[in-house]
């Protein structure tokens, strides 16, 4: 999160792009006031800005006086390489997967030290998840973070270990130790799992969508009710994932 | 497209915001140089400008020195509403509709008077489309441009009108009146078609999504290879977007 302070030094550019900044999932709409504390902008800088990007489309206006995030930004958004290559190659293979498993699947990619989902399908009938496009999750607490860890080299580790490993159920894996010793065993079988770890009652199963040079581009993961489905579903993924990793090659 | 022109009492904001409009899907990736021409400035402007939108992630650098759009607008960007509730909503609805039909799926919005698509589904097996997610199809040529066209009402079809109905094919319609009694035709049955008039070998039906109020909140739309084929699946296509006019109310 950018914003949250202003500095009198910062430049015209810097500010607009933190009155962007003020919008996430859990603050889609705004009151010029919100916008105002959380970019740590006066109000009549944060007036002036919010009208120029309401102008161009970035914002647009709600009938209660507050703020959201415009069509001509998502148009724009949509040219972002990482997602759109790897989403329009992913996903014959997630309707196929969807097709035959009818759970919910999620396709991330490495964004920080979380993986970011870029895209879902979701069923009616799977558990339900709280996962949105465009949100992010622990590395070390999902099936999709765990396949993308595994197989991104010790610098990343070191990052996600060092500030300590959050726990999101009584199951999350905190040891950073217990956390190497799976994350070899997802080297050597080409899954990941998440036992509860990351929501009570929900496990997921994951692979990671490599590059030619062994570098990882992302991961698709299964999420599901309980244990004995992940074994059924486990080959699945793993398939889908080798076949989006040979078609984006 | 903004920004092609940049005159001196521009503000900062407005030209950083002319950097990103140069974006666009022909043209994903652009140098330096190309920036400064497409948005009007000089050069050493549209370097500073592109340096800030890549330290804030904005802009991604390629290998070849060129810049693309980068992961922190795409994100910002799924915030939008228009796209982000409408789309939740059908996704459902458009994966039945896939799977009973396996054929290429469309979901789209008004912008400006042009029909902006906020979702697809493409088939290996289904006639190849050139519809972007992002991309843009003109409202008196497609399916679901007159699903749109047909529920919005006089003023829009004049601002459609009023430049002239461009000829994409042999097929396309380009007199006013004929267009006025096919919109009509569209309002009674509640399915739009377009015949080879957008693409030569593309046919495609589209039903309207609709507010309780009685505006059009976007189309959903099938494209098919053959005239036969749009029979069959004008009521499935119909059917799922009543239920999507149903799930959003």
């Amino acid at each position: 999160m950018a914003g949250r302070t202003n500095t009198p030094g910062q430049t015209v550019s810097r500010r607009l792009l933190s009155v962007l900044d003020c919008f996430d999932v859990a603050h889609p709409a705004l009151s010029l006031t919100e916008v105002a504390t959380r970019s740590g902008l006066p109000v009549s800088t944060a007036r002036r800005l919010i009208n120029e990007l309401r102008d161009w489309g970035g914002l647009e206006r709600l009938a209660d006086g507050r703020y959201r995030i415009g069509m001509r930004l998502w148009t724009i958004g949509t040219l972002a390489p990482q997602q759109r290559g790897l989403r329009e190659a992913a996903l014959p293979y997630m309707h196929d997967l969807f097709q035959a498993t009818q759970e919910n699947l999620q396709l991330t990619v490495l964004e920080g030290t979380q993986a970011l989902c870029i895209e879902k399908i979701s069923s009616t009938k799977a558990v339900p998840t709280h996962t949105h496009i465009g949100g992010r999750l622990p590395l070390h607490a999902t099936g999709v973070g765990k396949a993308i860890l595994a197989f991104s080299g010790e610098e990343l580790l070191r990052a996600v270990v060092e500030p300590g490993l959050t726990r999101m159920t009584p199951h999350t894996i905190t040891q950073p130790g217990r956390l190497a010793a799976v994350l070899n065993e997802v080297r050597r079988s080409g899954v990941a799992y998440s036992y509860e770890e990351m929501t009570l009652g929900a496990v997921s199963v994951a692979a990671p969508i490599l590059r030619l040079d062994g570098g990882v581009r992302g991961a698709l993961g299964i999420v599901a009710h309980s244990r004995a489905a992940l074994d059924r579903l486990a080959p699945a993924v793993r398939t889908a994932a080798l076949g989006i990793t040979r078609s984006t090659h």
